[in-house]
């Protein structure tokens, strides 16, 4: 097997070498001066390794990212009566889709669709005060990335929070169907600070390593989820972790991995590695352009497809 | 690790116990015959032992299992310019939807859903006959499953041709825009042909190793596809193989998997085992109910889920 | 021809003898309170005569109805204008169908769905504080009605506005397509306070003579809106008033028409008649169950049908 | 008044001197070889003056505006039994839409969309040969007309035939559901065939009488329909004869009118006059360019609106 040292540094090369990079996201102000050039890479091997590259260290924001760790903390809190409340099945639509709500009685597709987000943020405000119920999600980030100076980039929460309609259209909607039950209000302003959370792509690769070990922290042997949890996350991740991409992104990586529109992806080898990489530009479908290529590299040149070898 | 052979007995004699069987498949007049109580399974795994139990050796109609087999066959003859008649993204929606095919220009969403698979007969076709191209699949099927005795059942293609009106809706659509390319009886017809042919699940499980050995049929060594186009003929079948109980499948099971109205599935552990499980009540979604709960049984014992230990 | 008060005594007595009367509307708490058996009528014919029967006088929740006057009101401030904000095509779903929206880059169908009723609003609004744009609609049906009694129930409104969460889904969804300027909140206050207007048959066939008289006010002469305008919002009514009911309501009655879901219908028989009718009981289409079979028998008995003698 | 000849004379005039006519229908390749500058009109008043410009006696391909009369015949074999195969609300999408028929179990919205119009052909042709049902129809056309010459252009329904995919995907599609009776293939032919009947301004303008004169064909005094079931004719022609461009030709021209891809458009003044006009050149919404320019300055100079003076 090649050394990941090396396979790493000459994915990060290539990357910098591509011309066509995407399109940085422009809905969301904040997230539109970030340098397009960027891109970082951060992987955590089984035995705890780490090999980084690039813009590795820079705090990028996590954006939808962080729906994989709402889902697990929310599943930890209310278990599988979640899934009253949302599906797990692939929306075959983007991110931001209405249209399914009205098909399905605002019961949102799967958790990783912005509607399916929103609902698993109420779950977990439930009974708490918004600021309570961030501060949760935000521990929880730290002890994941084992890291306690991971915080939330006030200035994307509040962009997001001006301008993010879509959103509060598909907030208001569920909360027609009662599929939310906090405050909308409340709900959204969880929603976009735990979505402006800033992490280096080192931080995210730690925090992603549970799925990696059968739902244990390996750091502290702690364990976050049972190890049928964790498949089952890893599950989702794939089906639908990246929205009308993921087909192809199975397609193509042969990993379950997580997108967010600031460019960041986490990706989950199971009993092998955990991922990260970010480069600000998107494709059509809202996923990193080039992020997709260096885990298509990554996981050819590794031979980590969940797929076969 | 538990012996084999033992799972698969003690899951048989579980299925066997199940009173809740889902409801046989009644829109093919000859698929409503058949007796809802059988259950069988194989499983080969990596050395080529065998494991059978239950009604391993009664043919049963495959359907829309052949789609597995005519998607390879179809890559092999025109490689990746099968993509730019078919998507391979999850569609979001049943098995014979037409919405999805109006929203995007004819083009169906995965070759697993019907519309994706008569385009993919259709490419098969071209510039033959039918009578010819039906016999090219058909001998793909003997030779992956190496015995030569499979067969049609003609009662079964007569039957989907009669009352097949739903499928012509599909494929007269994609004729109007161009994506069938040969007339619309005659890609039907090799279509319901090639949904009808009869297999044991033991037949079924040796014609599916090529999927678990990266792309090598075991018995001879011979290359069916190179080890990449085998990994993501599994991907395709993890994110599409169940139509829109796909996602469900992937969380409960966590292999790639195709399922047929006829009761059977077929599911890939790469590198572990080729398993086919068939038992004729379906699910809501159209999915074996039996099959899918001896599948989930089998690879949370064997610790064949793809998504981790 | 008939008697026009002997035809208006006797279908209100036909009305009263019906068992069948459709649902009250329970989505507004409010509007759930009111009697469930009233019916009423009033008739104001070309030459002035009034004719009434039943509850006449009882004022009640004019809701959607509010939309016509609004969309005469929004085309004499912006003129044609208006129409690159709303389209004039019957939308062919429900009244608060957001699908429709997302299809159209957020452009409402027509002026009578939620949708674009708020945008009709958002556009009155602009420029002012939603206490003046509110006072402006309020003296204009007052004005068209002369009666300055008229009045806005505010406990309706305020029940709109707790549980008025799929219009705050369809307002927000606007919003990100910047189809509404004026903030949400603000628009939609205005919305339901307009909604939330009460009048009574008498009231109402009143404010509904312009449009029986080529866009004149007969009581006074003065023109509310150009003859071509008055034609053009008869025929908006008869397209699109009655949501997916409107082509039922052009089948049976043969009247332009809007209906609200307090149960009020105004109908418009040019050159002939304005006509008011009131019965809470609604059809699964949202409208007037009594309200429609007292218009059909209205329209036929007097020949008053645009589609012919 | 104006004099009727004059202005039909102007409308023609000024209809020759527009530049923008739209583009010809291509989807079927005989319409496709027709004379674009093209323009006829006839109009036959109530006393059965007919006034005539421009090509009113080329004769043309009607196409669909043959799906009112074959929505009067059948309407006149099976009474208001029909209206349990179809619709009768307008559809809010393009005159091919499949995605409608799946969200309502195969029932069509209206009859004036091809589905509808295919559906109310399978009524006329039950316990009939094609040929016969096809005769009937023929017949109807002429004895309305008074004009036994009028035929079915053969190269035009062969071409249809030869191309109608989508139409067959529709008749398929509603065969599944059991709302075609007939062999698809015969249904299709009579349909394909109706739709080719090619006639002159003069002649349309003929057979629409019976509309105009509440039933009675006014040549005759015979009696084609009740007085009701032509005014609710003519309400479907308002709210459904346009396809997606319904609302608009109400809003523009306030008549009752049904449009073919041939260019003609059949348009009702109740009680006034009869209209039919052609020009090949359509607009987007598929109805005849110049046609609607025409009716819209027709009505506006005669004061025919049925939206009031």
């Amino acid at each position: 097997m090649p050394s990941l040292d090396v396979v790493v540094k000459e994915i990060a090369d290539e990357m910098r070498r591509r011309t066509e990079r995407g399109e940085v996201a422009s809905y969301i102000p904040e997230l539109a001066r970030v340098d397009p050039a960027a891109f970082g890479i951060a992987v955590i091997d089984a035995t705890g390794n780490i090999a980084v590259a690039g813009d590795s260290e820079t705090p990028f924001s996590i954006q939808s990212i962080s729906k994989v760790f709402t889902l697990t903390l929310a599943l930890g809190k209310v278990g599988d009566r979640l899934w009253r409340r949302v599906g797990r099945e692939p929306s075959g639509s983007s991110f931001n889709s209405i249209v399914q709500l009205e098909r399905e009685c605002g019961i949102p597709r799967n958790p990783f669709i912005n509607a399916g987000a929103i609902a698993v943020t109420d779950l977990i405000l439930s009974g708490h005060q918004p600021r309570e119920a961030l501060g949760e999600i935000l521990r929880f980030m730290q002890f994941l990335a084992d890291d306690p100076t991971i915080t939330i980039d006030k200035a994307v929460a509040a962009s997001e929070q001006r301008t993010g309609f879509r959103n509060a259209a598909l907030a208001n909607y569920m909360k027609s169907y009662g599929v939310i039950e906090n405050p909308v209000e409340f709900t959204l302003g969880v929603y976009f600070h735990h979505c402006a959370i800033a992490m280096t792509c080192r931080q995210l690769a730690m925090a992603g390593r549970f799925l990696v070990h059968a739902g244990l922290n390996p750091s502290t042997g702690a364990r976050v989820v049972s190890s049928e949890r964790a498949r089952r996350i890893n599950a989702i991740m794939l089906t639908c972790g990246h929205y009308d991409g993921s087909g192809e992104f199975a397609y193509r990586v042969g990993l379950p991995g997580k997108s967010g529109v600031g460019g960041g992806i986490l990706a989950i080898a199971p009993e092998r590695a955990s991922i990260a990489v970010w480069s600000p530009g998107l494709d059509a479908a809202g996923n990193s352009h080039l992020g997709r290529a260096a885990l298509e590299a990554l996981t050819k040149r590794m031979g980590w497809s969940i797929f076969g070898a």
